[in-house]
């Protein structure tokens, strides 16, 4: 009774949804406290209390007719004024509310761009490793999912050589996220440089247009030292879209809530707006959820509490070097990307089951012979999870 | 830039997108009060008090990691179960949190639907007249839409004859809401026994399974005198699912809340619920907002202000009677569907707005030769428009 096409891409699916419930499983038969889970990419820091105050205060002082009402599909315009002025003060831009369309979230966000450009048979370039639900999003639309492996310096830096080499007249888009999920790198401005520079010409060399979708649900959590802010993708390049979520930076993942950014720069930008707008519509989502929307327009100067996430960033890192393991420390979003030993990260994950640690291999993100671990759990399973490390470390010796 | 599969989508959303900025036009040159806009379906009445308190307890006394959290992408279990025992109170059905997945309204619960179900060339029946928008989500899936017209007798009563003859293999599924959208008619259990017994006679036929999708937005919003709860479909059909909304029933339509209802009975349950879940998350939309989620559990005794809508739908249909149109007396939603007089419903419809009156022409749903007055505006804008409307009625005397 279910589609050829969803029994398809629920495949994709299953990798990481079997680590969920391998992970309940374990937790029946061990006790949770035994098991240790880094797996899920589920913040673990509580929202901020202006979050708790701005719902108290919206909801005591402001008709409910306003607050759960419908409203222009993109989200109401003071939010969206709200948001356009916080860009503008951090990044030196002149965005209006009308560059602006508030989501369910970023994963609609990234959604209603694909839904707006893409049609069937169309190339969507993602730069493994990647989030593996991007192959899903791109394939909603009977597009097809490009991929273009890493730099083989270890730096997980994206390879622009390859990266030229697989654009074709078909590209619609290249998908971009950093801080990276799965790697936890952030890219440094010349990458960004190459890969714009890559683009135009490009874009020159087919006369097509080539959309730069900058995911950035871990804008807010970075550890590496940097002056300023992390650069602006649409400074780089003209044709870039950028897709957020308040997921993380505010601790709201239940909420979804999030936006997309159209700069007036990008090509057929008025076009687009109309097309993601209309697409809010034809999704059934409709809009990005109310309260909510009237929330983060309050909460746009809360910082996500980075701290907490790089303490357990530092220490995990501690932990699996110790126990022998090579890994990249962590630059920012809460992921650790860990060698498996002997390069099969499908094998190594069940030996760290064994171990009781929960992983997710590299293979589901796009890349093998590497795993995940989430560190957006405890500090205190960290901790307690050193001695599992150890004997699985022992494992491979 | 846009994709051409967007470009012809976005035409059928022009109509009520040019109303909805042909009235904000009009008011900015008139003035608001003196604009008389029958054309949105914006719940007018606010939410519970409960919903308020509701939200003010739960954000006090409930750790945020909870509130606002990721949860199962069904949505909370206690929430389903909630609901489940609500339906089971209600229709003396025997659900379990299983059968509810939780959505982002009901736009997205039939998207997730239809998702599940269609491949490209499928085909879905529309019971026209029927809610504009399901086109699109149909369309959405690359399936195409199959439109079967009303009996010839007034009732606006699906013809079954013309049903049946419509169904061929490729019928996935048949799209039903009563109390309707746009005409206002309820079906009664006659009419729905007949729908059934075609669809079960259709699916021995040719060895298929058709879903008959109910999309019940205005369950709780109806006029006519019945004993106990309206007809439960899946009672009358095992293949039916049922899509639901909080937005009319608790005032809530900007938080996007609602659900899906498949029983156990329906064709391959356990798979479609698996595989709606599973769209969930590849639609980026996840899951239905977490903390509307938590509120609604608490308030699914909570009554839609039905008093209100039939006042306004007493006072309308009084009103455009003695100015000499014809229309059906709502049963039901808050629509009310009333004849071109000379058959022409997009010259009616400009017509109006001269005496500035907005109204959405029938084409628009599917129904040529009539026009939907929304009914959920101030009781007051009704009074106002008597003379617009004696106006409007002299013109074609």
């Amino acid at each position: 009774m279910i589609s050829e096409k969803i029994k398809s891409q629920i495949g994709g699916e299953m990798v990481i949804r079997a680590m969920f419930e391998k992970g309940i499983k374990m937790k029946q038969e061990f006790g949770a406290d035994n098991v240790f889970d880094f797996s899920l990419g589920n913040p673990n820091v509580p929202a901020p209390d202006a979050v708790r105050d701005s719902i108290v205060d919206i909801i005591t002082n402001t008709a409910p007719q306003k607050v759960h009402s419908y409203m222009p599909n993109a989200g109401f315009p003071e939010v969206r004024k709200a948001v356009a002025d916080h860009l503008n003060s951090r990044y030196g831009t002149g965005y209006t509310p009308d560059n602006i369309i508030m989501t369910a979230g970023a994963g609609s966000a990234i959604n209603l761009v694909l839904k707006s450009i893409l049609d069937a048979g169309d190339e969507v370039i993602c730069l493994a490793p990647y989030f593996a639900e991007y192959k899903g999003y791109i394939q909603n639309y009977y597009a097809d999912v490009v991929e273009v492996g890493p730099m083989d310096d270890g730096s997980f830096y994206p390879d622009c050589e390859k990266l030229a080499a697989a654009i074709t007249p078909k590209t619609k888009a290249v998908m971009v996220d950093t801080p990276n999920n799965p790697t936890g790198v952030v890219y440094p401005e010349p990458v960004i440089k190459e890969i714009a520079a890559v683009l135009k010409a490009k874009e020159q060399e087919f006369g097509t247009v080539i959309y730069l979708i900058s995911d950035e649900p871990y804008r807010e959590i970075v550890y590496i030292e940097h002056e300023g802010e992390l650069p602006w993708l649409p400074d780089y390049y003209d044709d870039t879209v950028v897709t957020y979520s308040y997921s993380k930076a505010l601790s709201l993942p239940g909420e979804r809530i999030g936006e997309v950014i159209v700069p007036d720069a990008a090509d057929g930008s008025k076009e687009l707006i109309g097309a993601i707008t209309t697409c809010n519509l034809l999704t059934g989502t409709v809009n990005a959820p109310s309260l909510m929307q009237l929330v983060l327009a309050r909460c746009l100067d809360e910082k996500a509490d980075v701290g907490f996430y790089r303490k357990n960033a530092e220490l995990l890192y501690e932990i699996v070097t110790e126990a022998g393991f090579e890994a990249l420390k962590p630059q920012g979003a809460f992921y650790l990307w860990m060698k498996a030993p002997d390069g099969d990260d499908n094998a190594f994950t069940d030996m760290a089951a064994k171990h009781k640690i929960l992983v997710v291999p590299g293979s589901a993100f796009a890349g093998p012979g590497y795993v995940r671990l989430s560190f957006c759990v405890a500090h205190d399973m960290i901790e307690r999870s050193r001695q599992a490390f150890m004997d699985l470390g022992a494992e491979y010796k």
